[in-house]
């Protein structure tokens, strides 16, 4: 087991109602908040009718930034920044899915830095502070709400990248699994894959840590009994509860101590799929991880193997693959690209820019010659 | 699933060597430290030196107490919190096992609220400050390093009690498993009971959450796996890594959420046994815990079973007894109060104590004819 640091200081508020702590939770930070969103489910839900009021209601003074998009894109978040600079906030508070909040913790970093997002993502600002984030999650997918990092992409230099820092922990978490009622069936497959492929890239990762693969297990079998379940019945907030605090148990921390590194390869991948086409995050994602164990059959063959055993009972290599592929379909999850509506003709285009950027993992590396094949697999 | 706050503000630095960021994380609390602990094995083990030396490297004045027994006392405390009073000292570091670091925790209190002890565990003062903490752990048992817990006994009242309080969570913790790599071998197998009943605490609480069982279940595996393998190689780095982590998660919050309550009635039991023959800690969980399972195969029989088809694949009430007989034996638990040096005639003062304090769970209380019972079963 390798040396580390157990530490997540996220106040994280779950249950039903829970945004009624909101208030006296963010008048400690301040008297000026600027409040973050992206589409319009934030206002059908009740999620952002019930903050709002429970800043109003504790005189904080509210600015709205609402232009966040699915694939955050790093203008946005500069743009938030400008406003949340001029407006002299406090904090920022963010209301939506990984997208927004992901979004947000930058804009906290920009606001009291006053420096450029891509400069901050890139490594080249290095941070020292950033505003006191308070984040109201509505949907269950990415774990941001419990960790410290943001996923955002540029169209300029063509890149999705994710950025890690201590200071971008929100300092208050509010899930309240009803908000999560209304997300459509395609969403909420989406977020169960998501969830999932985190504890993969933690399972193959660098270096063994035995309680932490059996967090692993753990999260994808609680994934597992839920997820089809809740594809027939959206609406169940039992249900809903489960996935949620699973995603957030899939990437806050748990299933890392004691390695060296996850691998976070097929997420690499993926992002190329979403900066291309918009694809969504856990699209991308379900269409991959089956065809990147393909790959990987033989290098990573004995820890398919043992995911396989853990979860479906398997006993060799291919039925863990297929027992991974049954999951993500019985979800409603892709399996080729085409079910994404990306057809065969962009194979050469989604290899190059995978190509570029040396897409893969940092415990298993691609050879351009397995991106290929990957290719292969994913149409 | 309830509604509930996840929240662990512990700074853990786990693993070789650890100690040498104790220093820097020291000096942000102040000038004057009382460093608190018990018996001779910190003195033996490296862990008393290497606090120290880190102390005063940063120019930390350090303030002795060492009067900490096990089963601690809570006119240690009060003697501590005077002195560290007089002193007037900036933080308490506590070096040792569960007993050390419970007694810093009320110390911590009492020395910035100048109160009595017993009154801030009974409830009777209520404090709201407390010094900060710094633990360095010296023995894989009670998860105190990474809780909000601390269990005291008063020899007047007769009573062993624990007590909660979001105040005396350590700031930063200190876990190098090879300061445990000359713990003897029935304290070792004391400390993997220990953390195996905290899990079944939790398993045996009040409510339902399926995830906090998947963890439960991850921790006794990773206590079966490893307890009976490092009893076997005491001086084994890994094993002792292995088994230290594990008793952090079997009660660090972790296996609780979304629960209503623990059980925590075994516990109350064996502080009885503690209490009248200061008995360890572990050694009256490892006799109680089976024979409580009896007692309660009727109402309990369903989580009963369940537990013992997850751990050992047992497919009756009688077998999942048997498979944690035989697991607490495999580790050198006892079994029977004799193996303890308890004999049969102390049957009625034990029983008249638990009667006395209507010793029981928060899920299953248990009436004097199921203490009769169980008393019973434990010679």
């Amino acid at each position: 087991m390798k040396n580390f640091l157990a530490f997540n200081p996220v106040k994280l508020h779950f249950g039903k109602n829970v945004v009624q702590e909101l208030g006296t939770s963010a008048s400690s930070h301040g008297k000026k908040a600027l409040l973050v969103y992206g589409g319009g489910s934030v206002l059908r839900n009740g999620s952002y009718h019930d903050t709002r009021k429970q800043l109003q209601a504790q005189g904080i003074h509210v600015t709205e930034y609402n232009g966040i998009k699915p694939n955050p894109r790093v203008e946005n978040v500069d743009e938030a920044a400008g406003i949340g600079r001029t407006e002299g906030v406090d904090m920022v508070v963010a209301v939506g899915g990984g997208s927004v909040i992901d979004s947000a913790k930058i804009i906290a970093i920009c606001i009291a830095e006053g420096s450029d997002a891509w400069e901050v993502m890139t490594g080249k600002h290095k941070p020292a502070s950033a505003l006191p984030l308070i984040a109201v999650l509505t949907l269950a997918a990415t774990g941001t709400e419990m960790n410290a990092v943001s996923v955002l992409q540029n169209s300029e230099t063509q890149e999705k990248i994710g950025y890690r820092n201590e200071l971008i922990y929100p300092v208050h978490s509010f899930l309240d699994p009803s908000y999560t009622q209304s997300v459509p069936a395609n969403h909420t497959a989406y977020g169960v894959v998501d969830l999932v492929a985190h504890c993969l890239e933690a399972w193959f990762g660098k270096g063994e840590a035995t309680l932490s693969d059996r967090f692993v297990i753990s999260v994808i079998k609680e994934a597992q009994e839920f997820g089809p379940k809740l594809m027939k019945d959206l609406d169940n907030y039992e249900l809903r509860a489960n996935i949620m605090w699973a995603a957030t148990c899939a990437l806050n921390n748990l299933t890392i101590y004691g390695r060296e590194s996850g691998d976070w390869g097929v997420h690499a991948l993926g992002h190329v799929l979403s900066f291309l086409y918009d694809t969504a995050h856990g699209a991308t994602l379900s269409i991959i991880y089956p065809a990147w164990m393909k790959v990987l059959k033989e290098r990573a063959g004995d820890r398919i193997l043992q995911l396989g055993k853990e979860l479906w009972g398997s006993s060799s290599v291919d039925q863990s693959i297929e027992g991974l592929e049954s999951f993500f379909k019985s979800l409603g999850g892709p399996l080729k690209c085409q079910e994404e509506g990306i057809e065969a003709i962009c194979k050469n285009e989604i290899l190059s820019l995978m190509n570029k950027q040396d897409a893969g993992g940092m415990n298993f590396s691609l050879s351009d010659k397995e991106r290929e094949e990957l290719l292969e697999y994913m149409f």
